[in-house]
């Protein structure tokens, strides 16, 4: 069964290679890629005796048959979009890695007492119209219709976009699929994050998606001249941000499921020889636990007040995202437990910092998702890799979870 | 005598009418305005019964006689340039009221036992090419014709730019003078800082030019996704330029005479949701005094490289610029401070914290400063502001110091 890895390293490679610019992997919502790819992935799936489809949104749907036709389905799947420049395992991954398993069951034409399908979601990152989830939302019947009118660089409306791509604007809610349909949700996907890797282990559990919030925090002191101000009387916007940034780590590391991080930052006007008037920087939070995310922003914005107040900066936080934590279902974590453990892989359960499509798919199922460990934690770049072994790993992995299935009493 | 103010007043006006830019102060080196500024200051002069004229690097230069021709002279002055988008008082308050100070000797036909001069130079800010002091070291002697290749931002030459104004690269030497031909120079200047106000106190005289060392540093760490590297095992280049800023910001505010300012900042990617690999700022520490200067610096980058060690950051330190401190002259701050005392004004002596002509002059003479407060410290801004009295104020000391000057024995 070792031949897994290979195969599906060979067809993501096949997949790399459908992209919207030479040499770097591109592959957008609603684009003739996009289309190509689907085309790809449908083959595979008739190849693995499934039926294939594409709906309303562009999501690829395969559907392999119980003992009997029509049952309920353990859903499988990720998503087939890309950001720019992006690596060739995540979301891909998680399409191919299904395929191969059923591929599995098919060749010893074993039928189980539910349907599996795989999907292969046609929007996740949201990379081109900047809405994401978009094939996922549409499947679970919470796609806003409002994103449609959302303009790509170029200007063209979403609507137009899936309309010259043969989608159906106008049919969105045909894609929406009911709760009795479906079994659970499970994903595979690269972990993105580096700690599989640290404890050498070549795939994981999940928890829960994180939940997150971010913050635009602005402080604004009084802009002078670097020389001639004596330091006692500045109000200096960036020293002011340096101690929110670090009060934002130690808060932050006070807990081991939480992440804090401040990735932008701007001081103005922006001078070597003036002092900063006002500094502007971003914080993103994430918990697996809504509760801890929550404390955690409401503590941090009392330290940015007595900051503040103490530096006589003006301050204004804005919230501009807010995302609940989606906890994993217990009782698929405790299959995908047993599943890795019949594998010889010893159990690790981690949260997902990342955002997946089990973020909308759980409002009409359960989800559960299976971590693969990929290099240094690297992802959203080139530079995304994971080792055949694990590819094989993580498949195994994926088909004793499926072989040993028990829906929810 | 309260007269002064008023006239200090509508020409500072006039000048500022001579601009690059439309209802903003932009007066560049070597361009139409500045030979129309010329023209202004030159007419002043001779109104003030000086003779007047224009040296190679386009300096403006005013000489009154002593009791006989050709004393040596007690030179006044400031420049007549601008930074972009500037304040009307930032150089040219030192010329006009030096002017008025002769004006009024030559209207009571009082010759003094040394001629004055009164230099408008053409360039102190170094705007348009970057090289600053352009003006004052010509006369210095001290002018690097490698400059003369510098382009502005569009693309021409110092060297063309001077021909097409009319100046003359090829003769630049002949504007330099010599230290037999000088008294003193003395310069009167907007405080650029906030001391003066802080005291209530319309004059201070200087004790030094700061000298100034400005670094670049540029941590990195190690990229990575917001939501899935836990805070231990973080490299986070901002998380660790924040602690640096807080160190320049404490270790500065140790003596009351170091001044350390981080005006620029970047993170990189810059994305929100990224972990910043690369955080660069600029360090800009000033100090009156060299050692104390260089000490500051010397523990900064202990600092900085304790810090990069313990977060497992790389760490470069370049050091961009570095000047020396200029002291004025103890003979010539004692005779500012008796004319600061005859004008029944509180004596506070004070460093400069920003870079003036003196700098260059030193080369050729001793050098003293009297400040002038204005508005919130508050300068390279058209906020700039200072009140007609402390025009009057600050034109009186001068005129006071020059009927009491006595060259140094």
């Amino acid at each position: 069964m070792t031949e897994f890895g290979a195969e599906i390293y060979a067809r993501l490679d096949r997949l790399a290679e459908i992209s919207a610019e030479p040499g770097r992997l591109t592959r957008l919502f609603a684009t003739q890629e996009q289309a190509r790819a689907s085309d790809c992935v449908m083959e595979w799936m008739r190849a693995a005796g499934m039926s294939a489809r594409v709906d309303a949104i562009g999501n690829v749907i395969g559907r392999y048959e119980g003992t009997s036709p029509g049952l309920p389905a353990l859903m499988l799947g990720s998503h087939l979009d890309t950001v720019r420049d992006a690596g060739r395992y995540d979301g891909m991954l998680g399409v191919v890695s299904a395929i191969a398993c059923v591929d599995e069951l098919n060749r010893h034409q074993q039928r189980l007492p539910f349907a599996i399908e795989i999907v292969g979601f046609s929007d996740e990152e949201g990379a081109r119209f900047g809405a994401a989830l978009l094939g996922s939302r549409a499947m679970a019947g919470t796609f806003d219709p409002v994103v449609l009118d959302c303009r790509d660089a170029s200007g063209i409306t979403m609507r137009e976009a899936m309309a010259r791509a043969g989608l159906d604007p106008t049919g969105i809610a045909s894609a929406s699929r009911k709760r009795d349909e479906l079994l659970a949700y499970v994903e595979l996907h690269i972990e993105q994050g580096p700690v599989l890797e640290s404890k050498s282990l070549p795939v994981g559990c999940v928890t829960s998606i994180n939940g997150a919030t971010r913050l635009k925090v602005t402080l604004i002191g009084q802009a002078g001249h670097a020389g001639t101000v004596p330091m006692a009387d500045r109000r200096d916007a960036l020293a002011g941000s340096a101690e929110a940034i670090l009060a934002v780590e130690s808060l932050c590391a006070e807990r081991p499921d939480l992440v804090g991080t401040v990735g932008m930052i701007e001081a103005r006007p922006g001078a070597g020889n003036v002092i900063p008037g006002l500094a502007a920087f971003s914080v993103d939070v994430r918990a697996p636990q809504d509760a801890v995310r929550l404390d955690a922003v409401a503590r941090l914005s009392a330290v940015f007040e007595e900051i503040a107040r103490r530096r006589r900066l003006a301050l204004s936080i804005e919230r501009v995202h807010e995302s609940a934590a989606v906890p994993c279902a217990h009782w698929l974590m405790a299959q995908i437990n047993r599943a890795i453990a019949r594998e010889g892989v010893a159990v690790c359960e981690l949260p997902s910092g990342a955002g997946h499509d089990g973020m909308a798919i759980c409002a009409i199922a359960d989800i559960g998702m299976i971590f693969v460990r990929c290099a240094g934690g690297v992802s959203h770049n080139p530079a995304e890799a994971i080792t055949i072994a694990d590819a094989d790993r993580g498949a195994r992995v994926l088909l004793a979870f499926i072989e040993a299935f028990q829906p929810q009493a």
